[in-house]
C-alpha cells in the first residue's frame, strides 16, 4: 500500500483555498499511484478554528467541503482532518474527526479520543472525546487512525486516563496513522519524535504521521511530518516550515517501507546527535519559525509591507532583518524617530543597517512633537518634574508617527518588544508596545543577540555597533535598560524559571538568586499583566509564550 | 442544624485577604450559634485563579489558608472551597474541591465534577474531573455537596455524559449544598434560579445555594445566593452585587426550613413575574454590574482615581456617570479635546454634565498637536488627501493626552467604547481604544441609551442633549457615525444574532435583513478581531462578551 502524506499550510475557514490545496494534493498522489493519502488535523477548515466552531454555518461549510473532497476519490483513500455533529444528547456537540473517503464516499470515520486544553489548546471547550474505538478496515489493512494528542499520552506523567493506542490494539491493526497539527517550540521537536518514536517501540508497528505546516496568527506549525518502520527507523522526515509530500511503500507484511521519491528531501544519512543538534540549530530554526510567522501573518490578512520603528537598537535591527527576509526588502520600510534624548549614532547605526539591507527609510524627529504636547498639557503639569509620564509622550508619538505612515500607505506595524521587555512591563502602551504582530516577544534579549549572530553568520546585514551598545530606551538623558532591569543574562534566566518553568519565588532564590531580585521581578512579571492583556499577538517559539498560551488574572495580587 | 452561607468578595490570590474574610465571617457565624458555615467555590483563593493554578507555590499557600482556617473551626462545620492535588498518576494534577473542615481537622472533601469548559470557563485546563461520589456525614446529617457546574446537568442538552446529583442521590442525602462562582449575565439570573428549582423538584430536597460575590477583572459575580425548601419554595434569597450573608435552620425532618434573621434583605412577599422582572429591571442590574466592575477595578488594582475622554456624546456621559457613582464624584477627571471638527456643543454639554455631576474637568485643544504632527508627517504624506489617516492622528493624539494625565496623576483610564463599535471595529486602536478597563465593551449603543434613562430617572444628570443629538466621531467636517454605519436599532439587533445567538448569514438573513447588510456587518466584525485582541477588559454583562469569553481567530478569512 503506497501512503503519501501532504503537509499543508492552511488558512482558517477559508474553504475554497483549502479545498484547491487538498484536491490538489490528491491529484499529485493518483499522479504516484497512491493508495492512500493523509492530511493533518481538521485540515478542511484549518487548526485551531476555535470559537468559529460554534457557529452552525460554520460546521455546514466544513461538511460542504468534506462533500466536494468527496468527488474526487475515485481509485484512492483520502484521510482528511473535519469537525463532525455528535448525533447523541449529552456531551459537547461536536467531535475532531478523521475521515476515510473513497470512490465519492465515507468509508469511515474516527474521533479524538485526548483534547488538549492546557497551553494555547482549548480543544475541551468544543469537542467531545471518543468513548468507543475501532480499527479502519482499507484495501485489505486494519489502519489504526488517530488524532494529534492521542499518541501523547505515554510516559511518567500522563494528562489522561485513557490511552487510545490501547484501545486500537484489541483489534490488531497494521499500521498506525496519525493526523496532527503540533505547533513549532524550540524543545518541541524533539519531544515530538521521541514521543513517535515511544509508540512505535510500544506497539511495534509502523506510524505514518502527517503533521500542519504554516503559521495561524502566533501559533507556527513546522511540519516535520514522520515515517517510522516498524522497527523504529526513521524513514522518512519532511521539510520544517514549509509544505511537503512524503511518500512510503508499506509492504504486506507490514515489516518493510520501501521509500518512494516524491518531493521530500532525503534524510541525512545519520541523524545529528540530539544535543548538538539542539546547540546549534535552535536559533536557526526560531529564526526560520520567525520569518514564517511573519510572512504568514501577511500573505493571510492580505497585507505586504512592513513598517518597523528602527531605533539603532539591537530589537529593530533583529526585527527588520528578519521582516526583509520574510516580506522582500522592497516591502520592508524603516522610520527612524530621534528624540532629544537620542545618542549621535542611533540614526547613523540605523541608517547603517537599511544599507545593508536595501529597504526604504525615512527620519522624522519627534521633539516638535514632544513639544507642542508640553505646551499644551503646561496648564496640568505646572512645574511638575520630568518623569515616566514625559518618557510615555515620546514613546506614544512614535506610536502615533507609525500608524499614520502605516494607515496612509498600508503598511502593518510590527512591534519590535522583546520577551525581556515584554514580562517586565519595560515598555509603554500604545508606545513601542504598538503593533500589529509582535516578532520577538517571546524571544528573549539574550537570545535576540543569538538571532543577531545568526543574521550575520555569513556577513555584517547588522552593523557590529548595534550588537555591541548598551540597550537604551533614550527617552530622557542618558538612560540605560541597566538602569531599571538588572543584568539581562541574569533576568532572562529568572524569568526563564518563572515563565517556562513555573516555578515559584522560593524555588528561584534556591538556585541562589538574591531574594530581593526574585522579588522584584515577579512582582514586575505579575503587575504588569494589564499591559501585556493589551499586546498584539506574539509569535510563538518557546514553550510558554504569553499571550493566548498563558492566561493569568489581570486584577490579581499574587506575588505582587 | 443551623446553615449559614457567606457570600464574600474575595481578591485572588490574596490569600491574606481571603483568609480574613474568611474568618471574620466565621466568626460571626459562631456568634449565632451557627452548625455549618458554607463559603463560595475556590473561596480560599478567589475565582478565576486561571493560571496561578499551575504554580505548585499558589497550590501551597491554598494549602496554608485550609490549614490556617482549620483552626477556627471548633464547634463549627466549615464548608470552604480550595484546589486540591490530584494523588493519582493519571489526569489533570488538581481538583477544584470543597473542603469540610470541624474541630481543627479536615473532616470530608469533594471534588468537582462538571468542569465548564466555555466562554469565560476554562476548568479543564486545571483540573481532573471527580470520578467516585459520596455524600458528606455531618451532625447526623447526609450533605450532597456540589460545586457550581455540577448541578447544571438538568435539561434538553446537557453538556455532559454524567449527573452528579444522580450519583450522590443513591447515599440518600438529607440536603443539597452547592458552592458557586456563577457570574452575572443580564439572562443568567432567571436561568440560576430555574436550574436551581429544577434540581429541587427532582431530588426533592432543600438546596443551600451559596454564590460569590464581587468583580474579577471583566467578570462579574453578582451574589444571590439561595435557599430552597424542598418543596421548592424560596426560603431566602441574598443581595446582589453585595456582600451578605444567610442563615437557615434545616429542621430534623429536612421538611422545612426555619428562616433566621441575619443580615439579608426580606424577599418580597411575592415573586415578580419572570418577563416582567426582565423588562423592567436589567437595565438596573447591568448598571449596578458595571459600578461593582469598575469600583471592584480599582480596589483590587489599588487604584482610587478615574480618567475619562469626554467628548460630549453619549458613551463618555453615561461612562462619566457610572464612575462618578462606583468612585465618588471626587475620584473622577474629564478631559474634553476639542478638535478642529468638534460642534460648539461638544464641550458646553460635556462641561454640563460635568457640573451636574461635581467633578474636575480641563479642556485641551488637540489642534496644535495635530498641526505639528502634519508638519513633520509632510515630507511623507505630500499633498495625499485627507483620509482616515489623519481621523487616527487625532484619536491618537487624545489617547497621548489621555494617558499622559493618568501617568502624570495617577489615574486609570477609563475606556468609552460601546458594543456596536467594538464589534465593527468603529474606533482607533490606541485611540479612543485606550483605556485600563472598559465600561460599555459589553454595551449596545441602543442599550447605552436605556442606562442613560435609568441614570436620569430621578432627576437630569446627563443632559438631554447629549442624549438627542446624533453620534459622531467628529474627526472631519460634519462626520456622524450614520455616515458609517447603518442605524443603531438595526446593526444591534445583527449583531445580537451574530454575536450572542451565534447565527450565521443565512440564519440572519432568514430574519428579514438586507443581504448585503448583513454580510457587510459580520465581514466587519471578523475582520476587526485584531482590534479587540489589544482592547482592554470589558466589564461582562451579557451572555457574550468580547475578551477571554470569546475566542476566534485574527488571522482568519471566515466571514470575511
Amino acid at each position: 500500500m503506497k501512503i503519501v502524506l501532504a503537509q499543508q499550510n492552511y488558512h482558517i475557514g477559508n474553504f475554497e483555498s483549502n479545498t484547491q490545496k487538498i484536491l490538489s494534493a490528491i491529484a499529485d498522489a493518483k499522479k504516484q499511484g497512491a493508495d492512500l493519502i493523509v492530511f493533518s488535523e481538521l485540515s478542511v477548515c484549518g487548526y485551531p478554528p476555535r470559537d468559529f466552531l460554534e457557529f452552525t454555518d460554520f460546521i455546514d461549510k466544513c461538511k460542504d467541503a468534506l462533500d466536494e473532497i468527496k468527488l474526487h476519490t475515485s481509485e484512492i483513500g483520502v484521510l482528511v482532518g473535519c469537525p463532525t455533529v455528535n448525533p447523541t444528547k449529552e456531551g459537547k456537540d461536536l467531535f475532531n474527526s478523521a475521515y476515510l473517503l473513497y470512490n465519492g464516499a465515507i468509508l469511515d470515520v474516527v474521533h479524538k479520543t485526548l483534547l488538549p486544553t492546557y497551553d494555547v489548546f482549548d480543544e475541551y471547550r468544543y469537542f467531545e472525546p471518543c468513548h468507543q474505538w475501532h480499527v479502519m478496515q482499507f484495501k485489505g489493512k486494519k489502519l489504526a487512525v488517530t488524532i494529534c494528542e492521542d499518541i501523547w499520552n505515554l510516559g511518567d506523567n500522563p494528562l489522561y486516563r485513557i490511552c487510545p493506542m490501547d484501545e486500537l490494539m484489541k483489534y490488531q491493526p497494521d499500521v498506525m496513522i496519525n493526523l496532527s497539527a503540533s505547533p513549532f517550540d524550540y524543545t518541541h521537536d524533539d519531544d515530538r519524535k521521541a514521543i513517535i518514536k515511544a509508540n512505535v517501540l510500544k506497539y511495534k508497528l509502523p506510524m505514518f504521521y502527517c503533521n500542519a505546516v504554516g503559521s495561524q496568527t502566533e501559533i507556527v506549525f513546522d511540519g516535520g511530518s514522520l515515517v517510522f518502520d516498524r522497527e523504529a527507523n526513521l524513514i522518512l522526515e519532511g521539510k520544517y516550515f514549509e509544505e511537503d509530500m512524503l511518500c512510503a511503500e508499506l509492504t504486506n507484511d507490514n515489516s518493510f517501507l520501501e521509500t518512494i521519491s516524491l518531493s521530500f528531501d532525503k534524510l541525512p544519512s545519520e541523524m545529528l546527535d540530539p544535543s548538538e543538534f539542539n546547540a546549534n540549530l535552535n536559533t536557526e530554526k526560531m529564526y526560520k519559525a520567525l520569518v514564517l510567522g511573519i510572512r504568514d501573518y501577511f500573505s493571510k490578512m492580505g497585507f505586504t509591507k512592513a513598517i518597523v520603528g528602527s531605533s539603532g537598537g539591537i530589537d529593530s535591527a533583529v526585527t527588520i532583518a528578519i521582516a526583509c527576509d520574510a516580506l522582500g526588502a522592497e516591502n520592508v520600510f524603516a522610520l527612524m524617530m530621534p528624540s532629544q534624548f537620542s545618542s549621535t549614532h542611533s540614526v547613523d547605526d540605523a541608517v547603517q543597517l537599511s544599507n545593508n539591507l536595501g529597504h526604504l527609510y525615512e527620519v522624522i524627529a519627534i521633539k516638535p512633537i514632544f513639544d507642542v504636547f508640553l505646551q499644551q498639557l503646561k496648564p496640568l503639569y505646572q512645574e511638575l518634574p520630568f518623569n515616566v509620564a514625559e518618557e510615555n509622550i515620546q514613546a506614544r508619538s512614535r506610536g502615533n508617527l507609525l500608524m499614520a505612515v502605516a494607515n496612509k500607505f498600508n503598511y502593518v506595524l510590527l512591534n519590535t518588544t522583546n520577551k525581556s521587555e515584554c514580562a517586565t512591563g519595560y515598555g509603554t502602551l500604545y508606545g513601542d508596545m504598538a503593533g500589529g504582530i509582535s516578532v520577538l516577544g517571546d524571544v528573549y534579549k539574550t537570545q535576540v543577540y543569538a538571532l543577531a549572530h545568526c543574521i550575520n553568520r555569513a556577513h555584517e546585514i547588522i552593523p557590529q555597533h548595534i550588537i555591541d551598545k548598551a540597550p537604551s530606551a533614550e527617552l530622557k538623558p542618558d538612560q540605560k535598560d541597566s538602569d531599571s532591569l538588572p543584568d539581562y543574562t541574569i533576568l532572562d534566566a529568572i524569568l526563564y524559571q518563572y515563565i517556562e518553568l513555573r516555578k515559584g519565588p522560593k524555588e528561584i532564590i534556591g538556585k541562589g538568586y538574591d531574594v530581593n531580585l526574585v522579588n522584584r521581578i515577579l512582582k514586575l512579571v505579575n503587575t504588569s499583566e494589564y499591559k501585556r492583556n493589551q499586546f498584539c499577538p506574539i509569535i510563538r517559539v518557546s514553550p510558554k509564550a504569553f499571550g493566548v498560551g498563558r492566561r493569568v488574572p489581570i486584577v490579581g495580587k499574587y506575588l505582587s
